[in-house]
């Protein structure tokens, strides 16, 4: 029979696992309602933001908040909401985690609808009594003008990734070691 | 070390969790399947639906059943999924909970192809037992025919709410605390 | 107050829950990642994957690995992402669960947009200390051409599932005992 130290260790990670996903619950709210008061504590000392093809990337509060509201100036009223994830906890330290969520957006942006899936390469920390983001990576399966999303996933699908100036491949499945394997790459 | 009487209410929270996410997930199974026999257990005595516009508003078990007749009088076929979840537990009563659910529902209705993306500001109580809504009160970011998803989140951005006779402003996220702070208005 | 062992039956109730949605994601991941490697491990020995249709239908590790590759063939970049899961647990076998689980996926295939809204119908099984799929059901809400979404929602309602040569009626709602009981049919 287990000991009270292992259940309560245990049950210490269930609660681990709520209080993640309601983290990454708030980051979504954050964003869509632009509350500037509650991005702080999403984020530990040092975090870093930033998306697989380099064009984002802030480490740190203040850069973070800068990034963000760079964001919001092209942004209209957003939309983020999360689906299936896999998280995985630090066997030598209980305050790390890391995870794996898929997403999409739909958001009205620079004027037009956009729609994008994301995946969300996340590193958790447990600072001062909470979890929080040690680092939030971002890899798109596409971000397109919502009137190019049947384009993007039939005749555009080579270049998928349309939230900049040049429209670019995505990052995934394409790019995966496991995708490139079977495919013989 | 914990004792056990505080380690068995850690486990029940979050047996609660568990329990919460599931009512949420029946009610959208109730809706889509016309389940009318599912229904009751959804709600506690005196729960309350209503819509944060004012057009939905029912209370009591009766008056519920009844607004969702009138609703599945005008709707075909629909989908209800749920998102991300942001549930917190009221300290001094065990058996009382709130919840912020995102959720998105594709339909048949009046016969169009509809599309909305709603907020869920939920109220439960556990009530015999068991979890229960007693105040679900819905928010909407938009709730258009699919035909005019693109327009309502580009030009048609400031009427986004289309599920009646005339089209008006969504719920959120303009109508926000934080989000008028944030432009300043 | 309840002892040692009964507390731990209740987290490791817990415990299984979390790794059941664990399980629902890797699925998704396998197949959006053709995460060869990754596949066996998602099945039970003697598992089944079929379709409520009956066009898809494999028994075994052997079968189902061929049930995905001839699907890959027609696929290209895939993105599967599940929403509310019901899962109950056999009362009289620790190591059996049941799911309902609500799904999409949105793909390019065989060349087109593609988009279905899926439920899964599970059947899990603990198997070497780990849960398994021993059975996944799916059946279809629609299955079509994502220029036909609007259609399969209003004017072609009656034909949503599109994913094979002739258009076909879905597996739901309509022919659910409780659809039909509500609109006596």
């Amino acid at each position: 029979m287990s000991s009270l130290q292992q259940l309560e260790a245990r049950i210490r990670r269930l609660e681990d696992r709520e209080e993640i996903a309601e983290l990454i619950a708030r980051y979504g709210l954050v964003m869509d309602n632009r509350d500037m008061e509650g991005m702080p504590a999403l984020f530990a000392p040092g975090a870093v933001v930033r998306s697989m093809d380099g064009v984002m990337n802030a480490t740190g509060h203040e850069a973070i908040t800068e990034l963000f509201r760079g964001r919001f100036k092209v942004l209209g009223p957003s939309n983020h909401f999360s689906h299936d994830k896999v998280l995985t906890f630090d066997d030598s330290d209980p305050d790390r985690a890391s995870g794996l969520v898929l997403s999409h957006a739909e958001m009205n942006r620079m004027g037009q609808a956009m729609v994008t899936a994301i995946r969300y390469h996340d590193q958790y920390r447990r600072h001062e009594g909470c979890w929080k983001f040690s680092e939030r990576v971002l890899s798109f399966f596409y971000y397109v003008p919502a009137s190019q999303y049947l384009d993007a996933l039939s005749e555009g699908l080579a270049t998928r990734m349309r939230a900049y100036n040049n429209a670019a491949p995505a990052d995934w499945p394409e790019k995966l070691d496991t995708w490139q394997k079977y495919y013989g790459r």
